[in-house]
């Protein structure tokens, strides 16, 4: 694919797999499938057709050093830092400068870094057929086909199949669906042609840039006014002038759902959102029960246990999640997991920072 | 108390708390009450009116160090080891030389490592009344009162009260009823003048040698081919040759049972045996859930997590144990918390022994 750089989304504080994440280590940086992290996986997924000085990230400042650990091969001059969370309108705008820079013909994808894809050649295609689409112009986002009627994301209805010759075919997007009702999510997906949002855009540089300045002037025009400065000893102080400038918002929200050359590849990759610890149980958990390692179980089912070096031994339970870590244990239920936010919010509130 | 002497039995694996006990730190030298080590309290209790100098334990060679370390104030020269496990008549018959050799007219409790007393003012009464009658030649052993038809200990059948000015009546033992059935336990406990055994038994140790004598004659003479060499370079070799000449048996079954001068004073004395992690949990949980240190829990009841110096949040859980140790973790739940020995003996059969 010539000329396809990669974007990899490194922000969010992924509180919701605590006590394992945690604000200087959120989820993409965890080991969580025995293969290298999550961030790792995601360059390595893409590492075969896409050569280590064509791929970027972004991310916070506090993370710099840890993703330079986790990715020796990044060039330094490829990690885009936004100076503090703005939602990732904002920081997709800032890495699309620095891209810009760097190859103003740049097709990139964008990708999230805490995403699980199990089928790695059927998203190689994916991505062959987005390039086709994005080249052409279009603002592509990949739609995930839907395993269930899923309440938890936004869904995207395509609409008019694209005259490309792509591997898969490409569609226009007709709407997109905010994290719908059950009853909505059922007829969606046994209507069909309607696929869940995943947030992993491929685009042209120059094509995104043009749908920033209209659906999003503001942050254009933040962003414009620091692109003069790329590469010069002005860019700190120029970006820290500029960042509160950008609006606070999502690139789902503040463009895809706006732009009328959105279009969708229907993306049967075997992706998974590791959101909660209930659904990263039930994509290890192929066995009765998971353990980190060794494991001795009595009576016991349905059991994810993260316990790192330890022997666990289990008696008489059932689709318990445990999950300890050198400062908390946390004890819940895969059925309860979610509310682990609860938790991170009481910790909050109530002096135990130092856990978060 | 004038020459009560204590001996406090430290034998027993106590793999029963496992993963915290193991063969080298049994449950007696565990801090599971937050003050001090079982043993620790088992001295701690009897020291207001016991001093130390009247105090000896009988324990196997590999806890020597732990016993000095936790019983600083221990005399070196009352610290009787037993060689090896022989059942506890053995190890109690090479005390009572110890002892003999001491003082030949002390009268001495013998007392369990690993039990919990939570009323030591009544504890001390008990011991009182206890000695006057075992000054008058009786084996008194002490009875606890049952709270519940347990069918784990065995009861004693109370007799006639004995003629003694003591501040609680002393009564002879009609017979003694090993573990018993649900409706035979039932039955004991609703008829009243029934006791737990637990195994707390005072004596002249003139009496109890001679009880040996006619009850366990190959002790006896074990035991009495020991006494010279007391004190003597010879002590090591001599028992090393005449304790495999010991009967393997306890003292309940061995003395006890059939001794005719046996009495039990009621003891009334806030008793626990910390049998299992369910019993500990009762013992400690007066909260709706414990831990051991910080606790957040959100719809979670009666949960008992023992997991020293971690902040423990619990969602969603109910009635569960779980024991968080640096090498190995245990889920359970209190009910089937007794199959812990199922896992011990897994761990055995299966290449676990380091974690035992």
């Amino acid at each position: 694919m010539p000329r396809l750089y990669v974007l990899v989304l490194s922000g969010g504080a992924g509180t919701r797999l605590w006590p394992l994440s945690r604000r200087d280590r959120p989820k993409q940086f965890l080991e969580l499938l025995g293969e290298g992290s999550l961030l790792q996986d995601t360059v390595d997924r893409v590492s075969e057709f896409v050569p280590s000085e064509r791929i970027f990230v972004v991310a916070p400042p506090e993370h710099r050093a840890l993703i330079h650990e986790q990715l020796p091969d990044l060039r330094a001059d490829h990690l885009v830092v936004e100076p503090y969370p703005r939602g990732n309108a904002a920081a997709i705008a800032l890495a699309m400068a620095a891209l810009a820079a760097f190859d103003p013909d740049a097709v990139v994808a964008v990708l999230p870094s805490d995403h699980v894809v199990g089928n790695r050649a059927q998203f190689r295609k994916v991505l062959i057929a987005a390039t086709a689409a994005a080249e052409r112009g279009h603002l592509v986002t990949l739609g995930i086909t839907p395993e269930r009627a899923d309440t938890g994301f936004g869904y995207i209805e395509a609409g008019e199949k694209l005259d490309l010759d792509s591997p898969i075919e490409v569609r226009t997007v007709k709407r997109f669906v905010e994290k719908p009702k059950k009853d909505a999510a059922e007829r969606m997906v046994a209507a069909g042609g309607h696929y869940w949002n995943a947030g992993m855009f491929v685009w042209r540089v120059e094509e995104i840039l043009r749908a920033y300045e209209r659906h999003l002037p503001r942050t254009a025009k933040a962003i414009e006014a620091l692109r003069d400065a790329i590469g010069s000893p002005r860019y700190e102080s120029v970006l820290a002038e500029v960042w509160e400038e950008t609006d606070h918002t999502t690139v789902d929200y503040g463009i895809a759902e706006k732009a009328e050359n959105v279009a969708v590849v229907p993306a049967d990759i075997g992706w998974q959102d590791v959101g909660s610890w209930g659904r990263l149980a039930e994509i290890v958990s192929k066995a009765d029960n998971w353990a980190s390692g060794d494991l001795v179980a009595e009576g016991a089912h349905g059991n994810y246990i993260w316990a790192p070096g330890k022997t666990v031994a289990l008696i008489g339970v059932e689709e318990l999640i445990v999950v300890d870590t050198p400062d908390a244990l946390l004890v819940t239920t895969k059925e309860r997991s979610e509310a682990v936010k609860t938790i991170v919010d009481r910790l909050k509130r109530e002096g135990g920072e130092d856990l978060l």
